[in-house]
């Protein structure tokens, strides 16, 4: 059996490797346009703050371990173009200008996602940049050390523009960050989005909210950006406006497209063609809080999905029941974690959302070196069910969210979550969990 | 309505202040032997490895804020010495050496638990301790700070033998470690409770196991420490082999006692008598995983109970579902931490236990300044249902535990705890968490 995957990244070399695993008589080809496969996407933006970082670090797995110990049929340089279902086939064309057929008994879609570039005059001139591809991060890394990249314009204050707030600052190179947003993190209570937007502004990041980006020019190796608000001039412009889901090649086929613009996929991966998945980034997951498609683009959940895909491809039906959307990110020394639900999230799709903050510590009452720790915690009155949560600060944000995580998963009530018998010990937390103070406020608000 | 508890740390003020917040009308009597209350138990061994702190930061909240804020009666030095369930009495002794006599309506029993003492020649000379009370806090931290004190030996390589052998080493004092087990926590799998060992070797800590302290003599300002492998002399002598609940002024008015002797209660912590709640370390609780009664003292779990206890005395019936003994320390800069049962514990009560065991990375693949970390995960052959953990690294395993806790009150599967959506950035772990590296590994052993 032939196995043909479009992507050569998380989803794509997971479903490589796992389903040459499960059944080593599989024929598995893998189509990369680039010449990069199996890479930390998420670890760009940390890459891009440490000059003596080699940009290569970020590859897990080289193409020639694939190739040679796992014997999969990796092509470089191929650019899937359309594929036929009927007659299953994929056809593109490889970089050096010749035209591929190959066809497939199975087919795994991992296009992954794109930076969203914005349609205005400019977008393409140099030092006008994304960072979404191992390319595009050699192209700014290079760009950053240059000696006159002094001063960078980041037009998105998502998790990219952040972490590449942290990156050009430790880089020494000045920033400045405008959102279309009336403030940072919407979906975060404001006091919490204010912890990360002070620090930055103490270290000297400059905010415009509520402005558009209109054109860009270039003159003296110079960039002028103009903005609704008036023109800056820049040598590095970063766009970080989100991300698009690669499911045109899908749209093509006649694929039912899902949540996001992004291929629609059942439990197990597979689109609406019996013989196609699709994983990763380009696809959509089932959101186990709302029960609804959801497209959020997550490294996990692409490997995750890989390898469900290879499990059904080799004969072991697995299903995967969703996600519940953990995400998290540093900058400026300041973790950022959230799952699940948003108060707003929740009541667009039904829920009677309530929600509590309350700021406590990173460490035991009088325990030297502790910090503030800011949690926010929804749940929905009618059934008391827990909804999602938002951790923000200096130290144990990061790990602490997955309790609620695996809660969320579990669709754990307030009051069954207060009780969970968290580890306490002083170098690590108050005696009730951060988590567990907010829960046990929120159990009073219900 | 009068409502008196003898202890007044973690359970007993909880229960006081808890209770006077539902029903200021209440009258609250608290009965506390020493004349401290509310202070971090947990915190004492961090306390004594910093010279400059001040033992006083322990206290969470002073005698005066209870009384005059709280308007609950605190009396230090009463220490109670029986209790008649018929006539709903207290009685007991005052420090100036009056006696005292109380009448209850409905009585609290948070006496804590004591550091257990070996029954051998020499244990109450000067410069032998315990550390479980403020006031053995104030006496070790004296000692430690004389300037002949070069050279401890601790007895018994549990939590606070192994906390306390930082803080002598942070301290300059010269440490050995003798413990009557073969090995360093027993309960850890060998591989991972070396990495404790040989950091602390490493250090210069000397471990001796399978020896047992016979008797002590003192000559000269030095302790003679005889072993069954010979005698050592010694400037500081912790016997730190355990704690024992104190449940007797229970045994004596005739109250039932539970697992590890101590005082039993149903989950609502009410006692064999219907007027009498215990709580606390001198407690026990169920077990959620087993569903058996156990004796795992805690901190949060006294905090816990010590509300539980204040809402059904107030007329707000509150059940505690129980403990999965969530535990975790920190020694040589290793974070260990622990949740449910080991293997070991697991066959005990029955079930088919199968353990897995992975090395993996605190940060992701390539991220600076990433260590090892190490997980163990326990779960049941029959139902595929989670049993237990244990994380260690130096960094990372703290609040990583929390998921697995959480999973455990919720009784999940390998198989679902594998689909949990945890958090992933790069400073943060592997794209696959630690925990869900092992859960993976743990599926396929099922």
């Amino acid at each position: 059996m032939r196995f043909v995957i479009i992507g050569g990244n998380a989803a794509g070399m997971s479903a490589a490797s796992k389903s040459k695993r499960n059944d080593p008589a599989i024929e598995v080809i893998v189509l990369e346009k680039t010449t990069d496969v199996s890479y930390l996407v998420s670890g760009l933006s940390y890459n891009m703050a440490d000059a003596y970082r080699e940009i290569n670090d970020l590859i897990v797995r080289s193409v020639n371990v694939f190739r040679d110990k796992q014997k999969i049929d990796v092509r470089l340089g191929h650019t899937a173009e359309r594929f036929d279902p009927k007659n299953r086939n994929v056809k593109g064309r490889i970089s050096d200008g010749r035209d591929f057929e190959i066809a497939y008994d199975k087919l795994l879609i991992a296009t992954g996602a794109r930076a969203r570039m914005l349609p205005i005059p400019g977008i393409d001139l140099p030092g006008v940049v994304t960072l979404r591809s191992l390319g595009d991060g050699r192209r700014l890394k290079q760009l950053m050390s240059c000696k006159f990249a002094k001063r960078a314009l980041i037009v998105g204050a998502g998790y990219i523009g952040l972490e590449m707030a942290d990156a050009f600052y430790r880089r020494d190179i000045n920033v400045e960050m405008y959102d279309i947003e009336a403030r940072l993190l919407p979906w975060m209570p404001p006091e919490m989005a204010n912890i990360v937007q002070i620090e930055m502004e103490n270290r000297g990041v400059k905010f415009h909210f509520g402005t558009k980006l209109l054109n860009i020019a270039r003159s003296n190796h110079e960039l002028h950006a103009t903005f609704d608000s008036g023109t800056v001039r820049a040598d590095i412009l970063l766009i970080a406006v989100g991300i698009l889901p690669n499911s045109e090649i899908a749209t093509q086929a006649g694929l039912a497209l899902g949540a996001g613009g992004a291929i629609s996929v059942d439990s197990t991966m597979r689109t609406s063609d019996p013989h196609i998945y699709a994983a990763g980034d380009c696809a959509d997951m089932i959101h186990v809080v709302t029960g609804q498609k959801v497209w959020i683009p997550l490294g996990l959940i692409a490997n995750r999905g890989g390898w469900a895909v290879a499990n059904n491809v080799t004969g072991r039906r697995t299903q995967v029941p969703g996600i519940v959307g953990t995400t998290v990110f540093e900058t400026f020394d300041i973790e950022v974690t959230r799952t699940g639900l948003s108060p707003v999230e929740a009541r667009m799709v039904g829920f009677d959302a309530v929600e509590t903050r309350i700021r406590s510590r990173s460490r035991a009452h009088g325990y030297p070196g502790s910090h503030e720790i800011y949690v926010s915690l929804v749940a929905d009155r009618a059934s008391g069910r827990l909804l999602g949560g938002t951790i923000v600060g200096r130290e144990g944000a990061a790990h602490r969210i997955n309790a609620l995580a695996a809660a969320l998963h579990a669709k754990m009530g307030v009051r069954e979550f207060v009780q969970c018998d968290m580890a306490y010990a002083p170098p690590f937390g108050p005696v009730w969990d951060p988590l567990l103070i907010a829960a046990n406020q929120l159990q009073k608000e219900l």
